[in-house]
């Protein structure tokens, strides 16, 4: 069994752990204790990188106060490289929602780090006198500057992503804004029939759509850069020498390649959850948006026969167990439901969010975890849309010229050329006889088949109808 | 190749299958076309089981209306049954989150069983014309009425296993009731001493608050047996024989031992979702006061010096990766998360409802995600609560008592034996000098040490105090 | 001065109350300290006549146990009564939104009845000694308990006047699918065109999601009889008698004429608000409902030459400010409005809910306040949307059946008699060519237009078409 | 007659108005269309003078470009600006929450206009062939611009006075921390005791939360600049002249001194609600600072006996009913119902901008409803809580320091002074006996009570304690 099992204690007592994990005893409490999700926050690798990311920084800053010796800086920094480089992943065990605000996280990523670190030197895991999870993985930090930083530099991380796809979405619209731009079609107010516009134009505002959010991504991503290391237990800074905070700011800095920067008031920056309230906003408005689309793109694809049907959706699967032929808006049906599940998440992260009581928010780990979720959801999911939707996309350019020329909108537009008396007799003759428009105003000879053909020119009926 | 692979087809083409799989060409699709959660809908196993519970009622049925023969039937039933006993899980792979209303969830089920089923006649996979995923294993279904099926199924299976964790939940609180009810302390009202009330009254009401909460579950858990099987697509019965409805309904109670029946209108129950939103409410609401007990307890037993510190929490693992010796609250905290998880799902699952359209609501897959996920993280939680927190709670009875014995309500208590002009001199004497109440009443005589601890009693200070 | 103002008291000083004012010092503290809403709680008649009777019945109980003289006992009762019936309703000025816990509303209610009663045994306004706010109003209450138990009386009765509302919006629907029971149309799935159904079942769908919601608005309103009252400060009856609960309960009933019972455990009834909590779900239930409904009504109505244009909504006014003749579905949009309101105000309750703490929910105000927003404009809501929408609109049955015609569907349905050969080469024909499936049919002479006349009665195209 | 009504008409017929009302019969038909809140919109004062500046900016801009005549348009500015100096406001009736996207607000705004510049002219009321409501007051509108426009620029104004609340309540905070510089406290995390802080800390913490949000509204409101007047139906700027969008926004600048701008896109800007999404998120963050910071304000101040009662909140009222001298924390109580009531309408908020469909979103008017409702109910409760409770804060500069001095972590302070072996002695001595670590301390002859006396200052417990 000596080979088997290792011995590991704190102050509850003694466990025994297998001797190829490389977690020790408060990784195991903490798995034992929570059993929420079934899921590791392995499932999350950028995070589990970011962890070994804010170790590392210690570590040098730790170093370079003369706290660590050089040998144990090289072990801790060469196994949290290791692990950002991918390994040991599965070590990482703990569910990602958890009590304690993090603690088991960041004991687990201590633990692994301290038995890389001594393998590394040569040492048998579990020799903590040598390198210790808590005295020198952990040294200077607490969970509660360690943890939220980690959070920080993940989402930082993770919005480049989000923002990838984003991109690859908005370039979608945009491609079809351009191929549809000589479509003329009803536009609709309250799903009635309003005026005309191109068929460009309706996907051109969605690439705007896209568009301001990538923007707006951008700003919120910048918050993420202040964040609270050197804070420890509740912002004062309590078992840190007073050049830590500073320098291991600078550390951080090189170990991300990104400028984050001490908050002004580690106190306030311990305890408040308000950035992760933000950008968790941002996502819902995101999602909103996209869900906002997908209605419409579901909407426009109705039918084929008792709908809209101005658009086409590529067919991703069949439709129907039992209606043979039916094809389904499935993709924008996923992506509407993970926008559904953002919305939710916002609710609770705001709630956990409000929850936080005095000098700490013990809640962060399911906001960590939503935000998460939720970044990760959408990004596959709109990555998705694009390629397996959007960019397929046809239109029915007959159809969508056919309600124009239905409607007594038309009139409208031929207002200023036909005088108001003519426009509203013809109109009434339309309601009344349920003829096309374009038909009575042929019948009456109030135009020709010529003079319409030109009227009805997307540059005649739309202002700055080019502007794609 | 031919060894490794075989094709299937479908009306958007051909795809190549590994030859071990089970599930076919519209199981694969969908694995391809939904990409959203990274799991597949085999992380709820009682789902599985549901679907093909629904399945085999089906086949019995068919089989009874002469439209399957009855080597069909036994080939189907005994797949169906082999899912039912844990095998094949590993088959159910597509996305939870997904387009089409269930149909890939549908689709899964019916090309895994029709596959089993094919290999149990001595058949390759994939020889559909013998036995068909869509005319044999789906017939007379829709997705629309097997899949809502089989998560009302699910469902009313997986609330007895939430009540027995809720049960555990409250028999844990009774039992620390009856060890407290000797325990005299302060009540509070807006967290300010109020009047005297027992720690086993405080106990007893959690108790009270669960117990509750399973009577409302289990009519909650009775909506479920409506079901809409017979419906197919649109609930107008299109694609089954007359007699059908009835008969499949007899199966399904057969098959799984529940009294589900079928629904009066069978259109609307095809489109209507408010029997899930109504099942979310009710977890929401138990996730509200769980939540809330949640706080208290770690109100009560906050401190060990700077707090309230009546009761004790039994340490589950060091609290902190800095204050040696801190434990925290863990096991209420993850509960509380755990909660507002549940809450922010309501609002998600709520949207997902009012979005329903016409003569379907597609995006039941999310509602059935999030419900599923909602009992699962819910009951495991309450259990650990119960196991890890509740049972090994120590109360500290002198602190109770000296908060009495401190409080100018103490003399509210004495009132009708003391008088009004009294009572109010010695709280005022109290307030201007900081003295105990207690003491004050020794100090001046107005009561003995023998009579005072008589008095205070909690069968004198506390109507019913043994009604526990 | 003397005769405009009277001078009174409380522990924190003195304040000037204008004579011809009912309410006393608590009352206008609370003006003070409360500037939220600007609205007072006169909002909501009902629920200042609830108030009103359970003072009554308190009254009249401490009469019955000897504690206020039939003096005072009439006074108070007769004023309570003139309140009942509408007058000094104006004296009722706290804003609904207060900390406290409904401690001002219920000294707002004390106050009043409290100078209504000297003035009628001909005493001056604020001569307490001889009816006391407090001491005789209150007796044997505290907030904790009058509060929540005039918060429930409140919501019972209002439920009947929602299920009212429901009712006619229920038989709204009822008629319309009377009136269109042989319309044939498309039913859609996911907006696609799926299978055909009549117009009368769409309508009598949305009577039984209406009918089912009063059936369970019943359930939950009977959930708002138990009552807390004799519970006092937090459950423990202190300050009563012991034989005052029961006695209370029955006086309770006599006032309101409903049958009201105690709560089991009323320490956990005084702090536990779930009873709420459902209410408020029931109601977050019945809007997705409607909401559902209306997006329904507002997308069959769309148009009316580029959208479904299968039903017209009644014009209610002009629909543009600037397009002439567009009418919009107005009724079902400000309907839309409110139900997302009421989902919202579920969020709201579900928080004040889960932050109750130890031995009271002070947050009952805004829960109370949302509950009453919530019916009152849902009451208002259901019967407009009944009285101007639903019972004007009328069909375009031309409209319905030329979909039918039109769709591929039409051939499954005409599966059984075409065979499936057959049947796809029709469907393809229709799909390359545009044309209807119904002119394929005849141009291929696969039936006669007789035939086909008969086969597309709506009681040869689906079951129980007559089942209205 | 003649002499108390006027008959109005439109295309639905006609209708009395009382001859000294200004609105017309589109205001009279949505009143009675819409009874919903019971309130008018002139409930919001800002609302109507930001609708009266829309129609004065398009007037000015119409007379520019030819389409009014010096006449109308002098009429017409007139009018707008004694609308704006606050005069018939209570012609503004419609019920904020209403169907039609807005049309009956601004409808009601156009008739009101007309009907006060027709009597400067010396007209009758309702002689609109002078003076139109929609040919004249409405000029190159539509509701889907002057509508948003008009809720953007209340939303910037309504702003600063949000922000003139936060400003309030943060030096009230900060205030505080000034005075509480040197009250030695014991930090708390997960409410269990952690380390040593000042309460000057504390409450210095809670004016830069605020403060952050003051900054950050800053940046919000600025993204209300972009308007999308001149849009007109859809955003295609049918109707309107090619100078005229342009010019438009000049006098907007010009009516209300803000440097509003066109949007980029004008059909996305007229279908896309996501600015108020923000908004809306805003709020809702800032909500949730502000009750996280009032639960820490009930949490500290609860006792005065049995709870922390570090600090005194002052006495608003009566705190019970029932419990003579009971004082409750009153105002952060209103104050986190207030939070909770922001939270849920941003959920609403979150459905009605998730629901616009095409190119409109027809939910504007319950998204405007709830923003107005929010930052009303916010800005008052906020400047009350600064004004009536935060300003009027005392602290028990005792108790704080005995918990310190109780308190185990007194020892990890002690740390590098005692050493790791002598700390953990007297921890584990404190914990068996329940002593004071401070008594320990000079009992064991570790320290005089002058050396004490010195490590416990502020300054040698807490880094930059001064740095408030």
């Amino acid at each position: 069994m000596d080979n088997l099992f290792r011995i590991e204690y704190d102050f509850l007592g003694e466990m025994q752990i297998e001797n190829d994990k490389y977690y020790g005893i408060q990784t195991l409490r903490a798995k034992e204790n929570f059993n929420i999700t079934t899921i590791g926050i392995n499932l999350f690798p950028n995070f589990i990188n970011s962890l070994a990311k804010v170790k590392k920084a210690c570590a040098l800053t730790n170093f370079e106060l003369g706290d660590l010796t050089e040998t144990q800086k090289n072990a801790i920094v060469e196994a949290c490289d290791r692990i950002i480089s991918g390994e040991f992943h599965d070590q990482f065990i703990v569910d990602p929602i958890q009590g304690g605000a993090g603690t088991s996280t960041n004991m687990n990523a201590n633990e692994v780090i301290a038995n890389i670190a001594l393998e590394i030197l040569g040492e048998k895991k579990g020799t903590y006198n040598i390198i210790h999870p808590n005295n020198h993985v952990n040294m200077s930090q607490s969970t509660n500057d360690a943890y939220p930083t980690a959070i920080k530099i993940t989402l930082y991380e993770l919005i480049f992503k989000l923002q990838d796809s984003l991109k690859i979405l908005r370039d979608a619209f945009y491609g079809k804004a351009v191929e549809f731009k000589d479509i003329l079609k009803m536009g609709r107010t309250q799903l009635q029939d309003a005026v005309p516009m191109t068929l460009g134009q309706e996907f051109k505002t969605y690439a705007t759509m896209i568009d301001d959010d990538i923007l707006r991504l951008a700003k919120a991503q910048n918050t993420l850069k202040e964040v609270n290391l050197g804070a420890t237990a509740i912002g004062t800074g309590i078992n840190t020498k007073p050049e830590y905070q500073e320098l291991v700011i600078k550390n951080l800095r090189l170990v991300t390649g990104t400028d984050y920067y001490m908050a002004n008031d580690m106190i306030e920056a311990t305890q408040d959850t308000s950035t992760f309230v933000q950008i968790s906003g941002r996502f819902k408005s995101i999602a909103i948006k996209v869900s906002k689309i997908c209605n419409d793109l579901r909407l426009l694809s109705s039918g084929p026969r008792a709908g809209l049907n101005e658009i086409n959706l590529p067919p991703m699967q069949p439709g129907s167990s039992i209606m043979p032929g039916k094809v389904n808006p499935v993709m924008p049906e996923v992506v509407n439901q993970v926008a559904f599940d953002v919305i939710g998440a916002d609710v609770t992260i705001s709630m956990a969010s409000e929850h936080g009581q005095l000098q700490l928010n013990v809640f962060e780990p399911i906001i960590a975890y939503k935000l998460f979720i939720s970044i990760n959801m959408m990004r596959r999911a709109f990555e998705s849309l694009a390629e397996k939707c959007i960019k397929g996309i046809t239109a029915n350019p007959e159809i969508c010229m056919n309600n124009v020329l239905n409607s007594a909108t038309l009139v409208t537009s031929l207002n200023p050329i036909l005088g108001y008396e003519k426009s509203s007799a013809v109109a009434k003759e339309a309601l009344k006889t349920g003829k096309r428009v374009y038909d009575i105003l042929l019948e009456q000879k109030l135009f020709t088949e010529k003079e319409l053909e030109e009227l009805l020119q997307p540059k005649n009926m739309v202002h700055n109808y080019d502007k794609i």
